[in-house]
Parts: structure tokens; sequence; C-alpha cells
């Protein structure tokens, strides 16, 4: 399923802040409107949050009142950076605006931009899914059959173009018929693992368990989990991944334990300009997230609260990275810099 | 703060599954009720629990109906299996139970036995606030000044008689004016840390920062944490500690940062009939804490839930064991053989 439909003068994006309970669609014409989804994680995940900037930038050109290259070109520029300060981890955003700021500087005409950065943000988002096909058969020959697979967060079709990373190598072993079972992190504070990844295998019928993040080690000493899958929101030229907020956690359980810990993840989470995870910015985040839940206070009022949206696993605790091009074990610095999109 | 109040005829606990929103107080008039609430989790912590079934049992015999010894000794053994039968993981349960079933054995007369059980039952609880008071001064000595202390669910005064077992220490450190800060685990599902913990520290104005479970990896990695300490449930004679699922993961996590892993708790929580803390039985609890969050559905309908409430940290990832007869560092076995209540 895409979670992110393109309809001419507009884009529909599933809301996911009202997943699973209820399948609610906004459209989006700016990409002022863009950045507010991506804002509010109506839409979240690394290369969603990308594919979806790129449509907001195509359909502000599109809307634009300017009538001259330039100023349009202009406008892009300020809608550009609205994007770029809305999250500040994952590196598909950036990489995203980049390109389509490119497209934009090609055009000689107005009515040439604005064709050519449609055509741009859907060659992203088809891109981004061919990625996640491919991913997903490179990633399930890791897989072995009757495998028991713990899963953190939602790297799924909902956080790509579809068929998801971490998830797609889910799906693709699933599809060869190899009778898998997966292990949901329920993710708090967001609940992305309760709310959309349970959601997204019912969905295809895949098995899967619920837990609580804080359960996964216990599992794993009772020898329930065979691997690990998780995706990325930026990965360093030496192989540093930066994830959803516990997945560090889960990685240290894996050395501990002895399970392969795999990151699956385009080659547009790959930043070339930072080769150590300590220099990946990492979000904080409202601590309401941490103190209300579905609105109601739980925590005592007035405590502080620490919520960091992300972490980083440094390349040492990582078995092997899975692209589009393949499986990628250590040294990764080498590979890393071939795999990487650019601009 | 005390969580149960004898008075006489019955005992008030204060409803924990209200706080820190209520501060609503419950009565208890016999063994049953205290059962329920122990159930329900109205109270909770290993020693609170076992406070509460000794006073159930007390008032059961108070107002037992039966007139003759025999019969209220029978009556007490079958509201002593109902009692037994709440929950399976923490041993001081047992162990108040046994030590009610002894005083009770020893009466010669129904008016002797309604004094010795009351007796019986404030003085388990005047113990456990005295043995919490002597962990926190043990413990205290190992809190440098200025230390930043992670601890995990609700080991504070409302689990406890009073005082706490590992906010004990924490709480005897702060009173020694040492400037800590303590790092407070949400503690899914239930939420003891932000809902109890939190609260506790804010009472008490202790410096507290709430924060997911699963960021807790993160913030050592950051180098934020000097040191963990946690309570128990119940801990095997080789020094395996059975506590709230997670903990073991913060004992991991611990190894990986080189930081002390330390556990307060009461003799009555050393159970030396069992060697391996594979032998202790973990509770599964109910899918909806997972599911559901403050009554409202989270998690798409119908998945499967894995919610066992507890996780065992073997001896090896344990720096010291604090009781109230000081702080033990391995092995283990010989000291608590020593440290061990009996019955």
């Amino acid at each position: 399923m895409k979670p992110i439909l393109f309809e001419g003068q507009s884009a529909r994006l599933i809301d996911q802040t009202r997943l699973p309970l209820e399948e609610v669609w906004r459209e989006i014409r700016s990409g002022p409107e863009a950045a507010e989804a991506i804002r509010s994680m109506r839409i979240r995940g690394a290369p969603a949050i990308g594919i979806t900037a790129a449509y907001g930038l195509a359909l502000s050109a599109l809307h634009s009142k300017q009538d001259s290259l330039e100023a349009v070109r202009a406008e892009l520029a300020e809608v550009s950076a609205e994007l770029a300060a809305t999250r500040p981890t994952a590196i598909n955003l950036f990489w995203a605006i980049r390109r389509m700021n490119a497209a934009a500087e090609e055009a000689t005409s107005l009515a040439e931009l604005r064709e050519r950065l449609i055509r741009e943000a859907r060659t992203i988002a088809a891109e981004d899914e061919a990625m996640c096909r491919a991913m997903g058969r490179h990633g399930a020959e890791l897989v072995p059959a009757g495998a028991r697979i713990l899963t953190h967060c939602n790297a799924g079709a909902l956080a790509t173009g579809d068929y998801g990373t971490a998830l797609g190598v889910i799906r693709a072993a699933h599809e060869q018929g190899k009778s898998i079972h997966v292990w949901v992190d329920e993710t708090r504070p967001f609940l992305q693992g309760a709310r959309l990844t349970a959601w997204e295998l019912a969905h295809e019928g895949i098995p899967a368990t619920l837990l609580c993040d804080s359960a996964a080690g216990h599992l794993m000493q009772q020898g329930q989990v065979d691997l690990v899958v998780v995706g990325s929101d930026r990965i360093t030229s030496r192989g540093d991944v930066a994830n959803k907020i516990g997945t560090y956690t889960l990685a240290v359980l894996c050395r501990q334990h002895d399970i392969p810990f795999y990151v699956a993840a385009p080659g547009s989470t790959i930043d070339l300009a930072i080769e150590s995870g300590r220099d990946i910015p990492i979000e904080q985040r409202d601590s309401r997230e941490v103190t209300h839940l579905s609105g109601q206070p739980v925590a005592a009022s007035g405590v502080q609260v620490f919520n960091p949206a992300f972490d980083v696993t440094p390349a040492e605790l990582v078995t092997a990275i899975i692209t589009e091009q393949g499986v990628h074990r250590p040294p990764f610095s080498p590979i890393l810099s071939q795999v990487a999109s650019q601009p």
C-alpha cells in the first residue's frame, strides 16, 4: 500500500497518526502543507518523508502565483528551507530536496520547471518502491525458513514509496513461503510498531506478535529471536546507523545473544558527508509524547522529560546493511561510498 | 509515605492505578479484598504485596464468622490459597503468607490467633520499613556525589512498607546532600516509572527526568548514567534477579557501557529454594495493557501480544546486591544463604 498518492493537482497522504483505528486520507497542495504533515508525523519514515517533500515542492511550483522562472525558483528555495527545518535526522529529506532543486535548476521555462518537478517527484517515489523491492529480494536471502524476526518502529510500506525497507525484507521472505513469525516492538513513545507495523503485517497475513520494547531482551534470552532487521534514517560513511530510539539497545542485545542485526535502507539514506554517528543531529521531540497517552496525562505533572526520537548504532554492532544493490558486510566504508545515492 | 495503613478494623491502600492524577484510598476488610487489590495492581511492588497479604489474612481472621480456632484456621488456609494465586513472581507474597500461617499455628485460642495475626502483620510492615532504611544507608555508600542514577519501575515507598528499596538508596543519597539526578524509565506497559516513581521523586524534591525505556541505551552511550539501581521480586540462591520486564535489558546495557548495576531488596526477596533464575515463574499479563492506552485502543485489533511482567537478570550481570545487612558482591551464593529471611 502506497502511503502517498499523487493526483495531478494534489497529493493524498494516509494520516498515520489516525491508524490503525481510522483510515483517513489528507490532501496536500503545497510544500508548506507537506511540511505540516511531516512535522506532525501524519507522514513519517525516512523515505516517505523524502517523497512527501518532493511532491510538496512540485505542488508549490504547480500552484505558484509567481509568473517568472526566477520568482518560482526563489519561492521553491523558501519552501525548501521550511521543509528542511521539519525534522533533522532523516537524511532522505535533504537528499530529496536537493534533487528537486537540481531538477528546478535545469528548467529553461516555467512550464518546463513544473513538468520537470512533477516528473522528478514521481521518479523519486517510483525509484524508492523499486529499491524497496530490490532490498526485499536481497534481504530475504538472510532469512532462514521458519525464522522468528524482530523489528522495531515501522520500516514498512507506510514509511516508503511502497513495500518497505525492513518490512520489505520480511514481506519478501513471507512471499517466498518461509513460514516466518514477526516480533513487533511497540516502539514508544509514538507506537509506530503497535499502530503501523502490526497493522501492515495483519493486512499481509504475516503472523506477528506485539511486545513492549523492554521485553525484547527477555525474548532473546529465551532463544525466541533468530534475527533483527530495522530500517534507518541516516547511515554515515563508516556505517554508523541512526534509527528510531531503541534501535541501539536492540543491537547491544543482539551482540549479547549472538543474534544477527541487519539494517535495510536505500542508497538515499547514506550520508557520505558524515563519518561518525556522533555527528548525526538527534531530534528531541515534545515531552507530551511521553507524559500523555491518548491525550490523557499519565505522568506526574511538571516532570522533566528526555525524548530523543533517534539513536545511533555504531557500525561495529551491525551484521550487514541491506541496500537495493545487495547485502553488504563490514567493513562498510568502501561499499557505502559506491552505494550512496547522489546528489 | 506509607501505601498501606492499618486502622484496627480495616486497612487503607492508596490506589496506585489512579496515581499520580488522583490520590484515592481504598479500604480492605479481608483477605479476598486484599487479593483483588493485588490482582488489579491497585497495590504492587514485591514487599508491599507481602504486607497487603499479611493484613488481608489478619483482617479475615478478625472478621471471620467462624467461632472455632480450627474453623478460622481452615478459612485462613483458603484465603491464603486465594492470595497466593494472585501473582506468581514476587516471592515476598508467599513468604508473608507462610509467616502469617506460622503465627496462626502458634495460637491456642481464637482471641489469641486474632491478636497474633494483627501483631504479625504490623511487624512485617514495620520490619520492611526498617529494612528499607537500612538498605538505603548501605546503598547510599555506592552513590558518588553528583551521581546520575537510572532506575526502572517503582521500587519506592509505594512498593514497600515505606521508604523504598532502590528508591530508598536514592532517597538516602539525596538526604546525605549528594546532589544526585535520577533518570526514570517510564516502564511500559504499566508505567510505574512515569506514574509512581516520578511522582514520589517530585514529592521528595529529588531532581528527576522521565524517559522511554528504549532511550536508556542512548543515554548510557552518551555517558549520562553513572549507575543503575533497581528493586527485585525474587532473587535466587545464586543471585539471579527477577524484576520488572526491561531490567535484564538494562543490565546488558550496563555491561556494555561498564556501568555498575545494583539490586536493592530485603531478605524476604531471596528464594533459597531456587538456584537458577530459569525456574522463576514469569507472570504473563493481559494483552490490553499493551494494546490500550488510557482505555483507548491503539494497536491493530486482534493482534497477538507477548506481555511478560518480569524478566530475569543472571547473577553475572549484577555488580552488587544491597540488602538490609549490607552491600554484597559476587559470589552471591554464600552471603545470600545468610541474608535470606525465614521462613
